[in-house]
């Protein structure tokens, strides 16, 4: 990317995950999170596991939002509207908002299997609501595996987008296709993406009935689909 | 399989294909149909295209459930209900239905690439409820491409089934394991069966936007826990 790339809410472990792959692809990546101390400790972090290679600084996730017009949404469902809320004076008009919000059940001491109905369609349709005029929303990440992120091995696993805007989309799936192994699809509307956050819940299910750090792949489309690093 | 395969609603596209995989597997296969004559039909277009491996024959879909205890239900979702309520009386005590029903929104005019909100959660649990006392319900098969299940290439999807019954579990995962390609996951409840719904609708709309037969595998999990032929 020609921007930073800033992880909003990017402490918890899908958000570390994700910062961790685009550091190591060289990307210049701000951790936000609600305590800017967090946020540092979390770059730190990031930092001395990729050993030098790409730059990663943390803030505060208003200062974060200020800082780049390309920002990723990784926060648990239950915080995820009061942040946006919070965040809206912050985002800058043009940004691409890159939501990987999964409204799972757990959010409100339910089974993260399932998930909750929400009014808008999806998280991610809920955050479109949200975000200030002028700035586009994707939805994609949702079905990486946060320990597998967290590694060191290629994950096994694609990215589906959804947006109702074609900049948007490419702005995910040209991330997307930095991380090793994932290959990013079109998925199409941004009503979709309430299937891609279903789809997390199952893997989810699979992952405590299995034992497992599962993802997906989808077969059957032609190469030209598939965007993937290389 | 011990037992012939009753495939309810087996004329179209879904049910065609699937029993046309079955009878080449070797499994005893009764296409049903509301027609007689049109079961009669296809079931010679499929004796035709596996030259003599297998038994096929057409019935009349309560004569069809009548002559087995393992049921695979393959109509559009407008005629799910209507056709589980009149078949009421003909299924055995004991029988086990796989559903492979999907409430796309083109059963009411919308897009196949849109579900439709079923109040009992999924079309495989509005099977539940409306199937008679102690017969065991699962649901599996929705992901599979029609186009790919009608060719003569192995197909590129695993099958997750749920249920909430073992048996039915074990039953489905058996049927989809004698479909070369495909891979058998234990996905749980029944419940789960709304994901596996709507994923179809995902893979609808992956067909439409790239041109393609789409289908999903699911990475990350132990060997174990896939079940294959082979």
């Amino acid at each position: 990317m020609s921007r930073p790339i800033a992880v909003i809410g990017g402490t918890g472990p899908a958000g570390m995950g994700l910062a961790l792959r685009w550091a190591r692809a060289g990307e210049a990546v701000i951790i936000g999170s609600r305590d800017a101390s967090r946020a540092q400790a979390a770059a730190d972090a990031i930092r001395q596991r990729v050993s030098g290679q790409g730059q990663v600084s943390g803030l505060e996730n208003a200062v974060a939002c200020a800082a780049s017009d390309l920002l990723v949404l990784t926060v648990p469902f239950a915080g995820q509207a009061e942040l946006l809320k919070q965040l809206k004076p912050a985002i800058r008009a043009g940004s691409v908002l890159i939501d990987a919000t999964v409204a799972l059940a757990a959010s409100v001491g339910g089974r993260a299997s399932r998930t909750l109905g929400v009014w808008q369609g999806s998280a991610a349709q809920q955050a479109a609501e949200l975000a200030p005029k002028g700035v586009s929303v994707a939805a994609a990440f949702h079905n990486l595996s946060a320990e597998v992120l967290n590694g060191d091995e290629d994950v096994d696993c694609d990215v589906i987008v959804c947006s109702d805007d074609p900049n948007a989309t490419q702005a995910a799936m040209a991330l997307a296709a930095t991380i090793p192994g994932a290959r990013a699809i079109d998925g199409g509307k941004l009503e979709n993406a309430r299937v891609l956050e279903q789809i997390t819940a199952l893997l989810i299910g699979l992952n405590m009935g299995h034992k497992g750090h599962s993802g997906l792949r989808i077969t059957g489309l032609p190469e030209v689909a598939y965007r993937k690093t290389g």
